[in-house]
């Protein structure tokens, strides 16, 4: 099958207390392509300005990321900049400059029409229908969103979540988003709104999988020096979309299975800063920290 | 094995937004001593004032808790006024009126020196000292510990630690404990001082055991409704170390299991207030709940 991305490509700013980088590769997008595409072939859409430079497009071909879907148009290119306290559980945002994005039409070339799994990363969710949109006969529709959509644009969020079969949302926006404290009521209610599968991340605590009456809960691994979270989200539904567009079925055992593939990525990409840590993994890397997570969370019957 | 535990016996009273108890049986001991109680025999070390009435003796007696080190004085019972949030997650403490806990001297009666394995609930470490050096010969020493003592009496505290092989801890606390940030790097640092097993308690996000270069990450089971957290963590450590008792074995794989069984029966307790829950439990519930757990953390390996 084949897994189509719209999300943003952009430059980041960001600063730790380990250390700081400026203006490196960074956006949902970005994050997520590199990571699906240690699974399957990845097709971009996305808009960068006239000052994005051909390495970093050199770099996406390189991980066979289709790119024709990746428009350059004039002006800038989007940039974030933020910072983390010594804790490393938010990002507190200093400056967005959306740019380019601002004005972002996406229209999907012919090539991607066909696509089966479609990823609308954390975007206005007017753009992310008219994504959807565009594609003939999607078999899986998944998106992520953030509380800065949840609080200024809901009608238009609840809307495209009648398309959504699965939702990626944190701890905190699931709980804004419905108004419920407890993540159970807060499941089922998102499941009202269309998603048949809630996918909850919760950062250092791991993550819980809601899919019909059955819930997984993934541990997170347990690193002893992380030094970058950005972009650790975009990185972990990466995996995971990446992971279930090359299984090719949307079981209870598969998505348990692409929510482990899915921290495993997570947990190499705050390793390093940007895309440092995840843009050469090997494929024995992955399969070892995945025999990891096995390890960690297994316990034997009661006798 | 026998399984001996020293900590308080109390009443409390306690505000949730589901409603409120006046003057309910509490306290580390009790809640320790009637989760470990469907695992094994437990001898209790605790005082109270001559306010406290046969019921709750005669129940604690009905679990078969020998309570030959239960010291009735002259004198109120120790009593603890708290209140919670909406989140659940941290008590907020109104009163705290230690009354004859004040000038407790624990005194094991002859009976009870024999035991192999010993709890040290929430107390004064000087008292934990005191107790210890009581039993003759003790296999295992595990003991939990709070904020109030890192703070107050952190030499004592560290003092205590060299005898304890286990300790059961929440995150902020051994961070508080440690000075560092990292629970990994936190963990390795109170192996240092003593004990070499690590607990650490994240409420409605689970718990990782350290032992030796080995993690273990638990889920919490994801409640729809939880009403009363008092007591989760005393309840938590008499599942682990009734299991561990009965058990008879030290191993990783009975630890691991242990840790499961504690989560198991903090489940049940937060579903009530007081000992409601946790009371009058079956056999059959506590193994079906620990089913639930396994289903809920299971996964297949990558293909």
């Amino acid at each position: 099958m084949s897994l189509l991305v719209v999300g943003s490509v952009a430059f980041d700013s960001v600063k730790t207390p380990f250390g700081q980088a400026d203006d490196v590769l960074g956006g949902s997008a970005t994050y997520f392509s590199t990571s699906a595409s240690y699974f399957t072939d990845v097709r971009l859409v996305a808009v960068v300005g006239d000052d994005f430079p051909d390495k970093h497009i050199d770099f996406l071909k390189s991980k066979k990321i289709d790119v024709a879907g990746l428009e350059r148009t004039t002006g800038k290119t989007f940039r974030w900049k933020g910072q983390y306290s010594f804790d490393l559980n938010e990002a507190q945002t200093l400056e967005t400059h959306l740019n380019v994005f601002q004005s972002f039409k996406p229209k999907l070339p012919e090539s991607y029409k066909s696509s089966e799994v479609v990823f609308l990363a954390n975007i206005d969710p007017d753009l992310q229908r008219e994504v959807v949109g565009q594609v003939n006969a999607p078999k899986l529709v998944a998106a992520d969103t953030m509380n800065f959509w949840i609080s200024g644009k809901r009608d238009s969020l609840i809307k495209t979540l009648k398309h959504v079969d699965i939702l990626f949302i944190n701890d905190a926006e699931a709980r804004q988003l419905t108004g419920k404290a407890n993540l159970v009521k807060a499941a089922r209610e998102i499941v009202s709104y269309g998603p048949k599968t809630i996918v909850i991340k919760r950062g250092e605590y791991g993550v819980l999988l809601f899919h019909g009456t059955s819930v997984f809960s993934a541990p997170a691994y347990p690193l002893e020096d992380v030094f970058d979270p950005t972009g650790a989200g975009d990185t972990f539904a990466g995996g995971f979309m990446g992971y279930l567009t090359w299984a090719g079925d949307f079981s209870e055992a598969t998505l348990r299975r692409a929510t482990v593939v899915g921290s495993v990525m997570a947990s190499f990409n705050v390793e390093a800063f940007s895309l440092e840590r995840i843009k050469a993994l090997e494929d024995r890397e992955i399969k070892h920290r995945y025999k990891e997570f096995k390890r960690m969370s297994h316990f034997e019957d009661l006798g």
